[in-house]
C-alpha cells in the first residue's frame, strides 16, 4: 500500500489529538483511502511534555524547518496559531512545493489571499476545513456539496465558548461575568477571553466563509465585529419572554452583487434550529439558491472533533497527491472577484430595542414619534412593570429598518430626559 | 474552457431541476470548478410534455442509449427510479466507461454491492449524493468529511413525506389518515404512499448509509422495517407528555463488530435536535468515535434542493475527469468487510409500553411483575383517568432492555384478562 508521509508543526492539544487519531484509527483510515498514512515527524518548542501519546524515536523535534525539509514528510500540518511563524512555515512549505493542511482561523482571515495566491502559483493544495466549525465538516460542504448554489446567506454560531456563556446565562440565569468564570473553570474559555468573547475569532471564521461562498476577502478591520460583553441577562429575559434566544451569530448575505458580514449578538425566533443550539456546540445554517436551508451542527472545537476534520483534510491531500490531481478544489473559489462589503450603516434588520423610561405622561408617544420620523415601524411593544427606580423598561421590536435610520432614532431618543440609562438595540435574524 | 458533457436519463421533476440549476447556476459552477457543464442529450419517454425548461434543438430524445452512447456524453445522469430500465442503463453506462451520477435509492439499496463492483473493475466513477437525504450534503459528509472516524451510531429523519405526517398530527391533533390525505393535498406524498409510510424508502436510505459507514451491504429484507401506520394521537400526545416526540427513524449502531440497522416509529427527547426537525425537512445525526456528535439537516426531498446535490455530484465527477483521478473517492467503502447484522429481537433499546388496564385491583402489580420477571425494569410510569370504558390507559417507560425480553413480556402481559386493546410499544433513542 502506497504510504503518504505526514509532518506536524504544532504538538499542541489538536496536534497530540491527530496523532492519536492516527494511532487509534490509522488502519481504518488506510482501509478506506487505500493510502497509508505516516507520521513522520512532529516540530514542537517543547519536546519534554506529556502529551499522553507515544511517538516513535527521531519523531518529535523542535525545529519545524526540518519537518518541511524532511523529503519523507509529504503533507505539512499546520497547528501552531497565530499569524507569526504560522504564516512563515505555510508560505516556506507551499514555496517548496509541499501541501499544506491548517486549522489556523486567524491566519487565513488575515493573510488568506496571499497564502492562496502562493498555493494556485506553486499547484499546490491548502486545505483548511477545521478552521471553521471544529468538527463539523461545514468547509467540504460549501466547497463542494453545495457547489452549484449561488449563497444567499449564512447564519453561523461559529464561537463556542460564547455560546457555552449565553446558554448559561439562559438556563441558570448567571450574569455574564459569573458565566465567564464558569466557562474558564470548565476549561472553555482562555484566561484572556478577549479573542472569543469580543467576537474575533468568530469574525475570522466569518471571513473565510465569506471567501468561500462569495469570492470576497475583505480585511479584518473592515468588519463589523460585536461581541457579548455587554448582553444583559435582562435582554435575555426579555427576548425570551417575546419567543427569541441570544446568540452571538456570524451573519453572511449577499444582497445584490454586494455581501454584508458582520458579527454580533443576535435575536434568533426559538423555532430557528439555532436557538437550539445549546452549550460549547456550533452551528452554520446556509441558505443556497437551489439547496434551501441547510443546517450543520456539531463540536465547534476540542482535541478529537477539530483532529477529526484535520484528518478528513490530510485524506483528501493524500488522495490528491496518489492520483496526481493537486488543487482538485482550489482554496481560492473565485479569486478574480472584487465583491463590495456593504457598510454596517447601510444594512437593513429588525431590531430588539430596550429602553428606560420615566413614567411620566407622554413618553411612549415622544419615543414612538422619534422612531416614526426615522421610518421605523414596531411590531410589538412590551412594557415592564417599573423595577428599577423610577424607570419602567420598555421593549419594542420593529419591522426591518436601516441601521442608520436605527442609530439616529436612538440618538434622538438618547437626548430624552424621561429617559434613564442608554438605550439598548440588538439586531433579529431569522 | 475545458467542456465536459451531461447527459440525463428521465426528465421528470429532478431533471427538470438540474436542466434549470445549469440554465441558471451554469456560469457560477464554472467560475467555480474552472470547467464548463454543458448539457448534451436528455432521454424521456415523454419528448412532448412541457417542463418549464427550454431544451436546445435536437437535445430531448426518446433513446436512453442513445445518451449513453453519444461520444459527447461524458457524464450520465440516471433519475428514471426503480430497478429496472435503471439498472440496466446504469451497468451499461459503466460499462462502456462513463461514469454516473444517480439519485436512486431503490437501486443502490437492492443492487449496491453490483453496481460498485462494475464501477471499480471498469475504474469508473458512481456519486450518489441525492439517494439520502436530498439537498443535505450528508454522503459527502459521511464518505470524506468524517472519513477518519469509527461511526457509532446515525440515527436518520429520512423520509419528508412520514415527517409532514407527523409534525401535523402533533401539531395539529389530526389523526395518521387525515394528515396522509394533507400531505397528498400539498403534494407531500404519492397516491399510493406505501413506499414511504411502510418505511421502505427509510429503509432504503439507511442501507446506503450502512454500506458507507460501516461496509456492510445488508440485503433489503434482512433489515426491520416498520412504518407510521400504526402511530397513533394517543401515543403522539402521551410522549409529549413525558418529554419525546415521535419520529420516523432510521437507526444505524455498530456494536462490538456488527451493527444494528432498522426502521421504526421512535421516541426521540424534545431536547435532542431532530425532535426539533418538522415538516418535510430531514436531518441525519451521526456520531463519530473522534467528530462526536454531528447533525445535518435540510430538505429532504424536492426538484431545486435534490439537483443541488446531484449538480455537486457531476461537478465532483468533472473534477475528477479533469484531472485524471477517477475512482477517487471509491463507491464502495471497505468493499471486503462481512460485517454481521443483528438481528432485531437481539437488540437493546428502551421502550415506550402503552397498556389498557381494567381497573381492578391487583392489575398492575401484575403488569410490573410480568416486566420483573423478564429483568425489564421501569423508568416511569403514567397512569390517566379512565377514558376509554373500563379501561385506562397506563404508560410505562423502560430502562433498556433487550427486545426478546420485551416481547416475551408484552405476550404475557397480552394474556391477562384485565389488559384490553393490544398493548403498543415504541422504541426510545436519543
Amino acid at each position: 500500500m502506497k504510504e503518504i508521509g505526514i509532518g506536524l508543526l504544532g504538538f499542541g492539544t489538536v496536534g497530540a489529538g491527530v496523532v492519536k487519531g492516527l494511532l487509534d484509527n490509522g488502519g481504518l483510515i488506510s482501509e478506506r483511502l487505500g493510502v497509508k498514512l505516516v507520521l513522520r515527524k512532529v516540530a514542537d518548542i517543547d519536546t519534554r511534555k506529556d502529551r499522553g501519546v507515544k511517538l516513535g524515536p527521531d519523531v518529535l523535534v523542535r525545529d519545524a524547518n526540518a519537518v518541511i525539509e524532511d523529503p519523507a514528510v509529504n503533507v505539512v500540518v499546520e497547528l501552531i496559531g497565530g499569524t507569526g511563524a504560522a504564516r512563515d512555515l505555510v508560505m516556506k512549505s507551499l514555496e517548496a512545493g509541499k501541501p499544506v493542511v491548517t486549522a489556523n482561523k486567524a491566519l487565513l482571515a488575515g493573510h488568506g489571499e496571499e497564502i492562496f495566491a502562493l498555493a494556485r502559483r506553486k499547484n499546490v493544495d491548502i486545505y483548511f476545513g477545521a478552521s471553521v466549525g471544529g468538527g463539523i465538516p461545514i468547509i467540504r460542504a460549501l466547497r463542494e456539496g453545495l457547489v452549484a448554489n449561488h449563497i444567499e446567506s449564512i447564519y453561523g454560531i461559529l464561537n463556542g465558548t460564547c455560546n457555552f456563556i449565553l446558554t448559561e446565562m439562559e438556563q441558570t440565569g448567571v450574569s455574564f461575568d459569573t458565566a465567564l468564570k464558569d466557562a474558564q473553570k470548565a476549561g472553555f474559555a482562555e484566561a484572556d477571553p478577549s479573542l472569543d468573547v469580543d467576537g474575533h475569532d468568530t469574525a475570522h471564521k466569518a471571513l473565510i466563509l465569506a471567501s468561500i461562498a462569495f469570492g470576497c476577502n475583505p480585511s479584518p478591520d473592515s468588519v463589523s465585529v460585536e461581541g457579548i460583553r455587554r448582553v444583559s441577562l435582562e435582554d435575555i429575559n426579555y427576548a425570551r419572554e417575546l419567543g427569541y434566544r441570544i446568540k452571538l451569530m456570524a451573519v453572511l448575505k449577499s444582497v445584490d452583487s454586494a455581501v454584508e458580514v458582520r458579527v454580533h449578538p443576535t435575536l434568533v425566533p426559538q423555532t430557528n434550529l439555532l436557538a437550539s443550539v445549546s452549550g460549547v456546540n456550533n452551528a452554520v445554517m446556509v441558505r443556497g439558491d437551489l439547496s434551501g436551508d441547510t443546517l450543520f451542527y456539531g463540536r465547534g472545537a476540542g482535541q478529537s472533533s477539530t483532529a477529526s476534520t484535520v484528518l478528513g483534510d490530510i485524506a483528501d491531500v493524500a488522495r490528491n497527491l496518489v492520483s496526481g490531481s493537486p488543487c482538485r478544489v482550489p482554496a481560492a473559489v473565485m479569486p478574480g472577484r472584487r465583491v463590495k462589503l456593504i457598510d454596517i450603516n447601510e444594512i437593513e434588520s429588525r431590531y430588539y430595542l430596550r429602553l428606560s423610561l420615566r413614567d411620566e405622561p407622554g413618553v411612549l408617544a415622544r419615543i414612538t414619534a422619534a422612531l416614526g420620523t426615522q421610518h421605523i415601524s414596531m411590531a410589538s411593544v412590551l412594557q415592564k412593570e417599573i423595577q428599577h427606580g423610577r424607570f419602567a423598561h420598555v421593549v419594542i421590536v420593529t419591522h426591518g429598518a436601516q441601521e442608520k435610520a436605527m442609530i439616529k432614532a436612538v440618538a434622538h431618543i438618547s437626548s430624552n430626559s424621561a429617559v434613564g440609562e442608554k438605550p439598548v438595540y440588538i439586531r433579529i435574524e431569522g
